[in-house]
């Protein structure tokens, strides 16, 4: 047995044809599409491109959006259960237990062929937005919408959230933001689903293990928190006392580092543009400017004084954009899921194609 | 970064003081002591052991086998969703979505206090068997019944599950396997649970991330594919055919072989004991005997003929014995976490002690 790195930290666990990142150099790539490439492509597309490993012609991509739009809706039992969950939980707990629901009224659920995964997969990607949006409604004692089929994914969420057409910009926004989410290498809720998956456990199962690790504050609760903070600095005016404290303090800035990378994000650049873009058609810097100067008053604190990398990660300017589609804070790590269910499922099928049981050993102390 | 070994096979993940295995040896530990000397405990006292670090002395074990007493119950609105999944679901899946929904009717579910935790520990390991026995009475629309005070751990849930209280053996029966399926250091299921708690997800979501790859048939699932691999050879006389064949198609034969263990896994070994006794309460000595020539054959073959190590694994024994106690195969890996989730929250406890958010590389190809 070898000497242990905590955290696994730059272990390299498994292979995948999946996503590669230079974490040095700031690249991100999807099956070998750097994510500056894949961020003007609808969420549909990416997806298909996740699961299936290739950018789908025009044919390909019909197909795969109509499955989809047809796999939307949510049937009226699965409501029922929903709405026995009024009494205000968590929106991650609720759609970890709505999702483990809407395995038991999948007739495939526990069929392992790739043909039912691959149908499998569609609901999952189909549902998700769906039974996140029924999921907030009911929390207001409101019903759920019907899905909107001339919308595409990112725009028909909002939609189902709001009952609100979103404008193009939004639109656009929401999708970038689903792109953006859908995949990342063995982040830690990719890892646990493939261990899931490396047990043969099946799809959905998967899936949820999935979720329950994204749940973590330090995962995929992480972008809730940048929105708690921009909440709790308030105004511009507040940034440099705010970041200053918390320097003095040693305590974090949310939406700053990562084990990975060493530079910028690639995606945090992409998000920027968004929400600069969307704070410009809100006519309302207030957002845009307050996370800017954090972003500022840090670079000056540590790359330039103190030598060190710390650069925004992908929760930082994806908060802004939240913002300015008045999404709820707490539904910040659900709708990470929305996008991320297309890598769960394309790292699920990556697992169950050459497997191997995930099984290390640990070290009695 | 560095080579990759395929399912992390003998990587050293983490330190832990929860349990130790010698695979060579044949040796388990929880807690520095071992299997043989625990097995004769009650579940309580091993789950204090593994939970809190120390075998209990009296008044620590009364306190807390009271404690588990009083929170054995779930409440009606619980019992009102659990019946709603009338439809043939698969045991796991119902066990699944029943804890996530446990979450939501416990109100310091997203509290992460040590007192909290604590908390809900105890009532995680109170509710898993009268969740499982709810379930499966459920399944035949049969209400659940009310706890009974005066069993233990065990033996209330075989009374939860058929209404009888069990014979002494059948008591001792139950106990033992829930001991021994309590905690086997980094195996899949909790692993998987460790990385959710090393993103700080909470304890509910860490637990259903383990139910989840447990689930797997090459994991959890395993001790059902026993009882049906005994169900299908059936009698004695059909070993011998069945074995050979299975060897000649190069089958696995279900309950043999195991990652860690290159000899007798010793949990097995009392498994066998355990099963051979209640062959002679019974008066009915045919699955076990079925199972000693299974292994008859199997060690002639592999140990004998081929000097190579293939010996029976905590499912084998564990499958006859579950046969004995008439309990159904759907519900195996539904035990299997009845026993295990003192163990997921001993990996829980320890991993938010001295977190780092376990995040490997995977390998680009």
């Amino acid at each position: 047995m070898e000497e242990m790195k905590k955290g696994l930290e730059g272990v390299v666990a498994l292979d995948t044809k999946i996503s590669f990142i230079d974490g040095i150099q700031g690249i991100l790539m999807y099956r070998g599409i750097k994510i500056e490439d894949l961020a003007d492509l609808s969420y549909d597309a990416v997806s298909y491109l996740l699961i299936n490993g290739n950018i789908p012609n025009e044919t390909e991509l019909l197909e795969y959006s109509q499955e989809i739009k047809k796999n939307r809706q949510i049937n009226g039992k699965q409501i029922e259960v929903l709405n026995e969950f009024d009494f205000g939980i968590e929106a991650l707990d609720g759609l970890r237990t709505a999702i483990s629901c809407t395995a038991h009224f999948d007739l495939e659920n526990n069929h392992h062929s790739p043909d039912a995964n691959k149908n499998k997969s569609i609901r999952l990607v189909a549902k998700f937005p769906t039974i996140v949006a029924a999921l907030h409604r009911a929390s207001f004692g409101q019903e759920p919408l019907e899905p909107n089929d001339e919308l595409s994914h990112g725009a028909n969420f909002l939609y189902m959230l709001t009952g609100k057409i979103p404008t193009e910009l939004e639109a656009e926004a929401m999708e970038k933001d689903l792109i953006l989410s859908a995949e990342h290498e063995l982040n830690p809720s990719t890892f646990s689903l493939r261990i899931a998956a490396s047990t043969l456990s099946d799809l959905y199962s998967a899936v949820i293990c999935g979720l329950c690790t994204l749940k973590g504050p330090l995962h995929g609760g992480a972008r809730k928190g940048v929105m708690d903070m921009l909440d709790e600095v308030g105004t511009i005016e507040n940034v440099q006392s705010y970041v200053l404290d918390k320097l003095e303090k040693k305590e974090k800035i949310m939406g700053f580092g990562h084990r990975v990378y060493k530079t910028y994000d690639p995606r945090a650049r992409i998000y920027k543009d968004v929400a600069k873009r969307l704070s410009i058609e809100k006519q309302d810097s207030s957002w845009f400017d307050m996370a800017e100067e954090i972003e500022r008053i840090l670079y000056h604190e540590f790359v330039e004084i103190r030598g060190k990398s710390l650069y925004p990660n992908v929760d930082f300017y994806s908060a802004v954009v939240y913002k300015y589609l008045d999404i709820p804070a707490e539904l910040a790590t659900s709708i990470f899921a929305i996008g991320r269910v297309s890598g769960w499922i394309a790292h699920c099928m990556e697992q169950y194609a050459d497997n191997r049981v995930i099984r290390p050993r640990a070290h009695f102390v």
